[in-house]
């Protein structure tokens, strides 16, 4: 195995600290070649489901890699450190549901490893940290040649966890579907993209009557931001293929006070 | 042509969402060799004119690059996007203004270019997300060498959209001048340097009466924050060049409740 | 002398302005073999001790670098920018006590220079942004092979600026320690660790009573946040060996309202 030239991080570490660092400095010792892309690490703290999303929306996009993600509560419990085989890529993090999203849109988990075999982790653990100490040595391990095999037992992929499907339900020309992310403009990613449109029969340019939990509005499905007045609400599908409810020059997700979790309706409004 | 070593990218995408590792994604698939500098993602949304100081403040300071910078509100609609040779580097972005300050401190504009060819661009274009789908992958070729007259047809510089100049009258020993930006500090830049001061008479050591919409105090033109006690408020010229009123160990803006865009009014003191 | 790799980069200013990417730039144009790793660039505007703290926390597990460091109130007055050599490394900074801590974590200063000689400082040097002017030039000249007695000269260590030790007082089965940073998780960090819980004879699994300036609960020590109930307040030995207060899918800062600075009392429970 040739290893790999890029190592991915996303964590809900935040950048105050220097736990980022400190995943850098452990990367920059075990695989001195090796190239960091940080995915982010605002992920909101302990939400596995922010992380998934992020994930799945965004590696995709990356080179081949190793992708390290933590988003992990569990930390120092029985939970399980596991490597994903999936595309072109390794994804490492914990087993907590966080990276099947992005396992899938990378074509499927084609065998799992669990993290345990010591001469890949750090000498000495921590209990609290396993970013530095488990995770991110395994990902510089694989960077430099080591084979997923190596890390530890195989997995079936069909034990690994998996978060609760959101909600998504078409009926007709309605559908109730969950809120997925809010990002940092403000637009509401929901739980739903081209095909439940298509389902629907929703086309471009038509208007819906969205509601959510504490109102409720004629929105239009358009293509960009710029296609209604300022201040006004769109849906649109999004640069990651999520319907999505937007707000030129404004925040979506301020105006309808919406949240990752809530759960909106959108009715097909007859022509008026 | 050669290409570039290095991409600079400037935003307003934050760094909680996959937005900006994305493009970075982007350019490793292309342009593998590059390395890429990020100036800043928290350009206020929105918000051209700040980035349009931040960018003309900061790319002096870099390496011969590709500079990216989309802060665009406009993304998907008629607003151009745009390739500037300037210096020995190439700027691009929307053509709403972000760009030409930038492009002034790097020398001007030795050409321009419309970013319309479909080669040089993600197969598929989003209609909210050119970043990822038209700016950077444009850059990433340009990186590898391609010439920035293969990005599409030549544009007449003095058609490029300029924001409108910043407010900055001198009148005697009175000058009345916008606020520019608000940084990390709270010192507030204005749009004023030392060509300013010496049309007004204002030498180190001398004090001027600064009135802002709220308040107004006698404040000594200094060089340094420890040039005062802590809490006064002192001007001086910024590492940027920009007059600024700035605070010792505390915020001049939270002070004075400035933001960028208010205009003040400076009034030399008489010797007291 | 062959020069250094990596350059390290923690100061207090924000990603928000182009701040760090001018002192990525300067690095750039002076060795552009070098990698930066970015510590953090959110420390508290001005606060030299929760910068060391980040700081000796963190740069041991980075590899052998120029590290640079600067919260610097002082910036442009009559104190010291220096270079100190530690273990592998050579840390930069202003003398302000911001860099000892890490200094000894590092193993000790073999040497310290000030940073004077103009050929390692840009052409101008501007009053308030030494990091840009001063700091990183003498770090990239460095890492391109410069020796550190070239940037001036030799500063007896024992002249070096430290900041007062924090508040650690062991009696008998009582302890008083005062908080030394909060993390982005909650979790508050105290200036004592598994050698003063040895003096006090504190085991994991038994509880201590923890006062804090607003309040007072019986605390286990423990060993990761898993070992409590949701919401639960527990002591552990955090990453970075300092002994802290945590709060299971919580933030224990936030619980108890410590902030850096404040002082707690720990006092071992009878068993009950």
């Amino acid at each position: 195995m040739a290893g790999f030239g890029w190592i991915s991080l996303c964590t809900d570490y935040g950048c105050a600290d220097g736990f980022v660092a400190a995943c850098h400095g452990v990367i920059a010792r075990i695989a001195s070649h090796a190239r960091v892309l940080d995915v982010t690490h605002a992920i909101t703290p302990g939400d596995v489901r922010h992380g998934s999303v992020v994930l799945a929306d965004t590696l995709p996009w990356l080179p081949p890699a190793v992708h390290v993600a933590v988003v992990d509560p569990g930390v120092g419990t029985a939970r399980r450190g596991v490597a994903l085989v999936s595309g072109d890529t390794v994804l490492i993090g914990p087993d907590n549901g966080l990276l099947l999203p992005a396992a899938r849109a990378l074509g499927g988990v084609r065998a799992a490893y669990e993290l345990v075999e010591p001469a890949y982790r750090l000498p000495a653990v921590s209990a609290t940290f396993h970013g530095r100490d488990v995770f991110v040595p395994a990902a510089a391990h694989l960077a430099v040649g080591v084979p997923p095999d190596a890390l530890g037992p195989m997995v079936d992929p069909a034990t690994l966890i998996a978060l609760p499907a959101p909600v998504c339900d078409v009926n007709g020309t309605q559908i109730r579907v969950e809120v997925l992310t809010v990002d940092h403009f403000g637009n509401v990613a929901l739980a739903a993209g081209v095909a439940e449109l298509a389902v629907m029969g929703l086309q471009t340019g038509e208007s819906v009557t969205l509601r959510w939990p504490t109102g409720a509005q004629s929105v239009r499905l358009g293509r960009t931001f710029g296609d209604v007045a300022e201040g006004d609400l769109i849906l649109l599908i999004d640069s990651a293929g999520h319907l999505a409810v937007a707000r030129r020059a404004g925040s979506a997700a301020r105006h309808t006070g919406l949240k990752p979790g809530a759960v909106v309706e959108l009715t097909i409004t007859p022509d008026t």
